[in-house]
């Protein structure tokens, strides 16, 4: 009886070509009896980093088992296909060793093995060198959930040698927390990386500058309590706070998008905030 | 053994973000054994009229079991989140309560209980209010797939005062039978909230009018009898009259879509035809 | 005990309606435990040759099982539909005969025998004449992964009879070698219908011209290879050679896509190359 039930899958291969449909033929093949989950394949092409803020995002409702993630430029470079181990063995992240898997596997405690996959005994041959998800992860992953140890896979490596994650932290820079937008969201919604606590203090109204324009950010609990014409500032389903607007798209409305630079500036007629003073590095939540 | 094998998931949630992989993941911790069956997930962000119509289209071909439907523009508003049994228990259909399950519902025949999802016991916490599908709707679905009754979830609710669905019925005005597009398929076919037997006896040919153009739409058994260059009129996989032509989007030959008010008049040079008198409330074919 | 646990499901359907749901759920209810791989519902509308080169590519790693194929832009015609088995038994190709499954067809080892689906005993009743996908298809499918034999869906008919695929082979035309761009995938590679093996002795610098334009093609074996501002020629992961650059679009690069005529030309300053002679058709290559 395999520990791993379920393979939960996110790449960037996106849906209009067959690679997705290919991977789980391969692992159904493997390992007919795992479910496979599909988390997201929409990541941007070859984002690495919008993949592991994905998964970090997704991280701790996963379904036990083994995590397949692959958004991997690198293929075909010296970079490295791993296995991590979590919570010694609770759970598996098979992908790249990019980066990619980092912000996930810190969320649900850390690594505490990590295995090259050069064991090719457990990969599939390939007429071209280039399809890794087929030919590397899906297999290993399969064979995790079929009853495979992770040793089995290949060469032990050190943990603390796996590429970390590239998360943007705040600063504060004269009298402006320095934000980014993490993550637009399907209905437009933008997810920074700041934590409610970093302007807890700051009162209802908050000033955003970005792109050289100014508005004013009001908080709310919900999406729904934002009035019309108004920018909401709201802490989202995963603790973080993000720039709303209701019932339409607040990247549109402000014209930007991930990646971009937010100031949030406490207001001057707010007499009853305090300034930024002290940063604290965002986290997504964990799993209380 | 639960009643509910299957949960049919329809929401507008995209899949460009990771959410309707959370989603399964959250129902597979639940109820492992239940399959789910993705409907579609590309409803327009917030369009809960769109979202019933679809729901309606698939509702007579659904596994029996727990239809889970998410477009929800009001979350976090005092909008209820509810679940509503029909046929005796048959089958229960999960969402808010904003119209969105309404046509559905109808078409496999109505409610006979309801119930408002207010028993926290079977949801999941979460960091901030917003995301419903994943920690209000989900587990709902999951926990009556795993075995627990409906009446456990909440409070029971007149089904009377359900929000009813706002489905356009056609009217007649002047010369012309005054329909809308209710719906545009991936092929730009464009179905029409029409029941062929409203124009039964107007003939083969039937104008069309639309933003202050005229057309003549040709009556055909199947697409592929369209002529080249032929607008033509086609009772749809559905049962109800829609504008199509050959192996190409009537919606781009037209320059109309979802929403557009459609005019079908009485050919003046049709002496056969009958002009148009008493108008049916246009039903999606039920079951038979 | 079924032979066919699996079915593997490619269409033209897209995902923005709800056609590939119902389809999921006519097979549910016909075949519970059957597992469904979805290899791709975004072929292009009405492109019976793009969806029969994905279904040719995914072929050899689909699961033992049926195939159901729907791109039928003839539906409603005379144009047959039918359920062709492969490797006397091992699989059954289901789908419209109209080319779309010949290539894959082919791929697997070609046709043993092959049934029109007449017999209505396994088919849907419709309101419509017009979608077979759910109406005719998905119960054929669903009906032999749950055990019907294949000669019970219709009447036999003639495998020399069903529709050949039309795929482009290259020819040589004066110093070139005429190819054709295949398939555009989701990072803008361009697969050409080109064997290595054709260019196998025409040195690392291959003349490429295309439109009016001209430019230098560098072969290396994997795409990271490829220096910045160089156009990559390389084997891919089916086997063909295709066009690409490092971590960007190919497609975007050279403004050319899927059915643009590229001429190969051998480069008169590679004096170890030999000129183009012999053409050898392009195959896929199969499972080896």
């Amino acid at each position: 009886m395999s520990p791993y039930p379920t393979i939960s899958f996110l790449s960037d291969y996106g849906t209009v070509d067959e690679f997705v449909g290919v991977v789980h033929s391969v692992i159904r093949q493997i390992s007919p009896s795992t479910g496979v989950v599909d988390v997201t394949h929409e990541i941007p092409a070859h984002d690495v980093r919008a993949g592991g803020l994905a998964l970090a995002r997704a991280a701790q409702y996963l379904a036990p088992g083994v995590v397949l993630a692959v958004v991997d430029p690198g293929v075909g470079t010296a970079r490295r296909a791993i296995a991590v181990e979590v919570a010694d063995g609770a759970a598996v992240f098979v992908g790249p060793d990019n980066g990619l898997l980092a912000p996930a596997v810190a969320m649900v405690g850390g690594a505490t093995r990590a295995f090259e996959l050069t064991n090719e005994a457990y990969q599939l041959g390939a007429p071209g060198p280039t399809f890794a998800g087929r030919d590397v992860f899906a297999p290993a992953a399969a064979h995790l959930c079929a009853g495979v140890p992770i040793d089995e896979l290949g060469d032990e490596v050190d943990t603390n040698g796996l590429m970390p994650a590239m998360v943007p932290i705040t600063r504060i820079e004269d009298d402006a927390l320095i934000a980014e937008v993490l993550w637009t969201d399907r209905f437009g919604n933008l997810q920074l990386n700041v934590d409610p606590d970093e302007v807890g203090a700051w009162g209802d109204r908050i000033g955003l500058r970005f792109e050289g324009r100014s508005r004013t950010g009001t908080r709310h609990d919900t999406y729904a309590e934002i009035k019309t014409g108004e920018i909401g500032l709201v802490v989202d389903s995963y603790g973080l706070l993000s720039i709303a607007v209701d019932r339409s798209s607040a990247a549109e409305e402000l014209g930007i998008g991930t990646g971009a630079e937010v100031q949030l500036v406490l207001l001057a007629d707010d007499e009853a905030a305090v300034p930024p003073s002290v940063t604290t590095p965002v986290v997504l939540r964990e799993k209380s």
